[in-house]
């Protein structure tokens, strides 16, 4: 029998693409979606529906409150909340980067961070999963190994991003209409501004002991879906150290790739797949590319991977890949 | 009675371009143009065509011969170069970035480099002139001010940069197809290899005095026009003062422009303005963007700019911008 | 002196290519815009300001109210109202397609059609012009003159048009978000029931007499601007003897051009040219394409044009076209 | 035990398209590809290696010899040719519609004609399947129900269809560059002039008894994949009847369904899904319109469903569709 899960918030893009692998898992069926009209439950309906997990694809500041609810009213099943409320470690944190009162700040250091490779053994089992932000998986994946392993400055490190339109959402803004965005790029939030920023920086924090300060700029793509990122990195080590701690980080992982040309993000989209490579620069830095699907890997995708993961199910069950189980494109 | 000008490469997008302008020059006229078929002259037939200026939008490797032949055939005209055969100082340098044999090495040298803000005095009244890549346009333009001013580490400088497939020409190439570009996004040449590269450090050399190695990321956009380049630099100023550095640099330019927001390719595409931005980026550190479009003050735009220049005619003859003459966009 | 315009809803896309428009000019020039924020008059405070004309990119509903105004308070000054609310004849028609009461019924059947090549010769010197619709514009120019002519069967036409997102408008909707126009492409309001249906109609029985019922079937293509109309006629005439028929109709017509290959949106874009070509088909049948650029030709363009017919100026002045003087694409 | 499927021309976007799909297939699996370098085998190569199932993704001209070759090598092998070259009824119709010598004359009349829904019983068990154009598929699915229930007037039908890019191929051509395709559209071939008119008035006269003449607009969409048709039909009867025509015709078909609102390109792109709508227009006609994606349902996926039906597997095995077993699209 099917595992029952409840969707929150299915009508955005990460919610639809939540719906769409599922009917694919061999595990898992969609319980309920909630969202608005359209044979959607509303989402105080949808509280009341018993499932084995729910998936929250809803907006920061109502998220949290719903994962609350749901896990006294359900105090056994698996919620992974794919917003950015139970990213943070604590209440400032939230506020200096949402710029608003934490929706339910009891959560908060109780949800394990759902990036998966990175958490895999604390996800096993887990009850509350909070899904990293698109452009922090694009960034961590590939840092975190780097940093570990003491091959790259990190005091000195720069990402470039670059994101397709989905990642803003569905809500209807003038900025986002067709016409202001095909034939246009351009970069936003730059610096050291951009929410995903704060998630990084922790996530850091916790997994090299490194307490860095990231320069973030993430542009908007003409696409989409897809985010490459470009980290900027300085480095007394060849491109080779680098690519032997990234295999040995992953070896086994079933979605993460190191690659010898540059990714595309024709490569990746429609695929839980990250793909990374590395190559030299000037003297004494390294040029190191992640690219994913934001939808998938960066929302949906790893969403699913991490409540395999909490069921205890096969990591990759349901989930599409470019690679076949040899670990060769095809 | 207006001059009379020879394009020779009418077919490819900055040769075409370069027609298109020319059509709205009050000074200037198409005197012939060359290409294959469809009423242009072929190469050599339009060496014998008496004109005031030829502008060469031909691949580099076949370029040199033709500017040779022209001044010996009509030593009092302005030859403007847009390939890349002139851009370097010397054949050892084209060799390492091209590959290849000089076609013609006694111009090395000779030509002054089109980069029209930063050469203005030379160029007037120059004879021969070499137009700047479009890559090292938008990379040189924010950073010979910074450098000059001792504002930016010499020696800690990333370029990611990204221009629409039109700067890759229109020879049919699989990669160039439509379904190969549309819907994707990646990285080519990462690293310290794309052919710009020589020529940035070259006039970086020349007009700082600093010797460097700049790390170069180009990525192929899915937009026809445009290239928006992110400066990655280390500076221990505020913001501030690389704004200031760079509005006295470029007062009176009636192209280049500071401005606040980080520019989108849709502010530049179809001028010839440059737009310049500087941001805070992580302690120690500043973004500085730059957008053109690579046809216009990549290519063509910049190409005419430098004849009215050459020809002792008003800078900004003929050319669009997007901002009135009080400075101000509208 | 430059005649001095007004121009009412800046802001969205066909204000906003008027003024680009008005820019280069050689006889006209921007009095003040209106809009919200940004420098911009509001609407109410422009109805105060003197001007030589007036030109009302404003929503349908809203902008014959503001015409009303500004025609008693201006009564020598041109008023040019690129809304719906003046191209129907009476109330009723307007209540059937536009499913509301008519904002200023006083106004019906006082202005000029708006349809340049048309009714040149009551444009020149009008007071009061109602600007076609964009697809009106496309389908008209073809059909009126083969109608005229007697060479296609009225009682059989359906025209199958395709436009860029750009004629939507610029408010934000779901529908129009970049990820729901890109990769895709739908008709909508297929058959009889899109509201330019009513005023080519109109324009149909007031120039050839024919009281017809058109199929109509628009498109939204991922694209921003222009529209390519095919027209499925009957016919017992070979394609040679429609185009004459248009080659006549358009004689020294700058915008009007019947070429040979069918034109591509690429030709037409950022000009006011409308291309036509004519194509055998099955037996007892043709096709006829028109291309235009909706946002020039299909409005701010049309409307500059019958400023200028209003105005007593040339009827392309400060207009572009991709035709030199002599009729020759260049 | 899977069967052996090796398949010819896997470079293409058809043939990668059949790659990808076999992979996801429950009783079918790749046995070898053949193309140009990076692991393929070579054409000649491919002929000697035994397997279930040769699929033929080559250019009409090459293909049909390959078809014989195999035929003769593996008699009890089923060989699915998806290039023109046996479509057409006789050695006079290929060289009329293609323009040269027949490769293969002896096996004109022994394909099955690979429309899986209307041929379904002649290629349950065939050995030689002719798989239909992109465009015929698209006209054919809702023409030939439409016909067959005498609900049209079969000598007055205009089928004015949109393609994707992917449907010209990969082979690079200037016209198919990146930036000769965006923010442009335009038709070709059009009126009665295009190859799949050939095949399309074929099967008509083969399906329906009525020797007609088609007009036939094709166009060039700014996308990567899908063709939308718009049939423009002369009808004494309402749509509903041509609904319910429809709807008992493809009664349990899995991939063809009759919907309500225009189909989008978005609906059913990367699907075997064709979606049929019909709606109401001036008096005496009606629409319908037609969607597929031109590399599934119009080459690779039918080529596969095809495949299903000749070895006795269920039909959708191994193609994805947008809707479920209830017919319910989700």
């Amino acid at each position: 029998m099917r595992a029952r899960v409840g969707v929150f918030g299915a009508t955005g893009y990460s919610g639809r693409e939540i719906v769409r692998l599922l009917r694919q898992h061999p595990q898992a069926g969609v319980a309920f979606t909630t969202g608005s009209g359209g044979g959607h439950l509303d989402h105080e309906a949808g509280l009341g529906v018993a499932a084995d997990a729910y998936l929250l694809a809803l907006p920061h500041g109502i998220a949290a409150g719903y994962a609350a609810r749901l896990r006294e009213a359900h105090p056994d099943a698996v919620v992974v909340d794919l917003s950015g409320d139970l990213r943070l470690p604590d209440t400032a944190a939230y506020t200096r980067w949402y710029g608003q009162k934490h929706p339910a700040p009891e959560l908060l250091g109780r949800a394990v961070f759902g990036l998966s490779e990175v958490y895999r053994d604390r996800l096993r089992g887990a009850r509350l999963v909070s899904n990293p932000g698109c452009y922090a998986t694009s960034v961590l994946l590939p840092l975190v190994p780097l940093l570990r392993a003491g091959l790259v400055d990190p005091h000195d490190i720069v990402a470039d991003a670059k994101s397709g339109a989905s990642g803003a959402g569905r809500s209807p803004k003038e900025s986002l209409l067709f016409c202001e965005v095909t034939d246009d790029f351009s970069a936003y939030s730059p610096g050291h501004s951009h929410r995903h920023v704060g998630e990084v920086e922790a996530v850091l924090r916790d997994t090299t002991g490194h307490d860095l300060e990231l320069t973030f700029c993430p542009h908007l793509l003409p696409v989409k879906r897809g985010i490459l990122t470009a980290l900027h990195v300085r480095t007394d080590h060849p491109p080779d150290a680098l690519v032997a701690a990234l295999r040995t980080a992953y070896e086994g992982a079933p979605f993460v790739h190191v690659v010898e040309a540059p990714p595309r993000l024709g490569d990746v989209v429609f695929t839980n797949d990250c793909r990374i490579s590395v190559h030299p620069a000037a003297s004494g830095r390294a040029v190191v590319f992640s690219a994913i699907d934001n939808l998938v890997k960066g929302a949906a995708g790893q969403a699913i991977q991490n409540l395999n993961l909490a069921m205890g199910w096969e990591e990759d069950a349901g989930l599409p890949s470019g690679f076949g189980p040899d670990g060769v494109a095809g």
